[in-house]
């Protein structure tokens, strides 16, 4: 293998989850920067925001009231991106011209009625409470007709267009399985037509053998970085046993989950000494009525920031145009994630 | 088709060119937005600055000095993601590890010596010497050996991720085809395979014939919002006759191309009264040592702003982990743009 080592040199690795390559380009930490800077200073934020439309006891922009709610709070989206009363339509004219209705539910999920309070600083009783939501959220959606897919995430700070400080998720249930989850579905497929297995199983089993993407686990979860990473601080949290979906999910698994997503927050959170911005959110089975034995749930988290608070990695022109790409290896990540403390820096 | 429309009604659409499907909901443009803000406000730039490593004379991060160069220029990189002179190498274990190395010329490419002057502010003739030199790298880059595919773009403005204000482009040149154009290779293969004709050619021929989505036309281009745009305002630029890459261009067709560029530019920048960002480039067939009679080249333009200089299209939670979405459809934007004078604001 000649002098070639992947810490410093150009080289692409293969997801096998969704059939992509990825571009690493190790040495380009180097590179000076003159570009943006973000602006994450945080104010001290209140407790209780009377102006917050997610706050416990407020009017929202429709007119509706926020019940005095405490732990997690599920309502509907004012705003929805999808909406369930649409007329149904479709277009079909050649090759060019193809579109159909679709046809969804848009939900919004309070992690706390504390405004101030986001999953890392929560305890691990208070994020299950949102896991149970979650839960129950997937079923009841999930069991409707016209409900196929149901994706649950989190937008963390401002500079994930995050448009509302109050620590909170979403949930767009809808008629189509979006475009990553399909890919997904047809890789995890093909795998367990080969294998009998789950491909997720298989490669939690891999990493936890060779160690170096590891980042912590508890009796069911592993927090690890993907060997095809793409954000520079790319996490993934997956199952050690099947666990096709929330529905699956007993008490101790969601208290488990819970605890992993409060351990990836923190470490996160302690790098720049920050509120970490990322996306987040879960993969899971589609609710298409079939049996999935070819899914295992995951989390994936997609933080920004590259080489400190304030400089992010651009997704721009050539990560666009050709092919995601990444400056720093997934296991320089790892090394610099686990050197955090366990504790959150505020406390 | 029941009162389904598609100005009011949340629906799929697909693109041909690549095989995905988008989410476009409409009604989304009426949410209310207090999330992040951009700062596009411009500092008046002078026509040269000491500081810059772009302008001409001046010495640049790694000691080297630029040329005083007047018209378009193009050097190496001093900080490339990709290189020619790294060991090769595999990886390849099992299902889960695989990776190669990759080798690679990242070139930089100033389109003015002026510091101060972004593409719709330049003249056609000034363009055109942009477009001439993109020729002549396209075909000097891939006439190696090791170069497959030559990616031709430019991140515009600080929100892109631009690193120097100095009005500039770039250059990535490979081993392998990167992800975006490898899904349009496949797509364009099959339709040629099927009909005997480029897939570009014949969209465009469609897109004339229908009229609504067209923005500009001159001898040998067209500007026009694709039916599956993602991006709020993103635009491209086709040939109306064949035309594979830059190499089969003459004098004609690159004044013709500067020309349209220089027009997209202009109604960008008045739609909003600001310098527009965008992340642009050219798709055109690989430089692989084939013969590619399914390709013809476009520019593709992704601009983030959506409602103002200042709020742009977060592309986050929901978008990454599930599918890309829009708030307005691809009609609404053309009626937007073809309203705006054919001048520069500036002018
Ligand atoms: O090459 P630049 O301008 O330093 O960097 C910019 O463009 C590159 C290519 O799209 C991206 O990888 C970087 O994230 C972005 O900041
Ligand atoms: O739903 P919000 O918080 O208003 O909006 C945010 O998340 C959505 C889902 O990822 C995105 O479509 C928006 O661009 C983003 O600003």
């Amino acid at each position: 293998m000649s002098d070639f080592n992947f810490e410093d040199h150009s080289h692409r690795r293969y997801n096998p989850f969704t059939g992509d390559w990825l571009q690493v380009s190790p040495h380009r930490g180097k590179r000076p920067w003159q570009g943006q800077e973000e602006d994450t200073a945080e104010a001290q934020k209140p407790t209780y925001d009377e102006k917050c439309y997610l706050c416990p006891g407020n009017t929202r922009i429709n007119g509706e009231k926020n019940p005095d709610y405490n732990g997690a709070y599920v309502f509907q989206n004012d705003f929805g991106a999808l909406t369930s009363d649409i007329p149904q339509g479709e277009m079909s004219e050649g090759e060019f011209f193809k579109a159909k209705s679709e046809r969804g539910i848009c939900k919004v999920i309070c992690f706390s009625p504390r405004h101030d309070l986001t999953i890392p600083e929560l305890d691990v009783e208070a994020i299950t409470k949102v896991v149970e939501l979650w839960k129950k959220e997937y079923q009841e959606l999930g069991s409707k007709d016209f409900i196929n897919h149901v994706q649950i995430f989190e937008n963390k700070g401002p500079v994930m267009g995050c448009s509302n400080p109050h620590p909170h998720g979403q949930i767009w249930a809808q008629e189509s399985i979006p475009v990553e989850p399909a890919k997904k579905q047809v890789k995890f497929g093909e795998y367990y037509q080969k294998y009998g297995r789950s491909m997720v199983l298989d490669y939690v089993y891999e990493e936890l053998k060779k160690g170096e993407r590891i980042l912590f686990e508890n009796e069911y979860f592993v927090g690890l970085v993907p060997f095809w990473a793409v954000w520079p601080f790319e996490a993934m949290i997956a199952p050690k046993t099947h666990i096709a979906s929330l529905a699956d999910m007993d008490e101790g698994q969601m208290a488990a989950l819970a605890d992993a997503y409060r351990q990836l927050a923190i470490m996160y959170d302690n790098m720049f000494k920050v509120s970490f911005p990322y996306s987040a959110g879960i993969h899971q089975a589609p609710t298409d009525g079939q049996n999935h034995p070819e899914w295992d749930l995951h989390m994936v988290f997609y933080p920004p920031l590259l080489r400190s608070a304030t400089v992010k990695k651009f997704m721009v022109g050539y990560e666009m145009l050709a092919n995601p790409q990444r400056d720093i290896t997934a296991e320089s990540a790892v090394k610099i994630l686990k050197g955090q403390p366990k504790e959150h820096y505020k406390v």
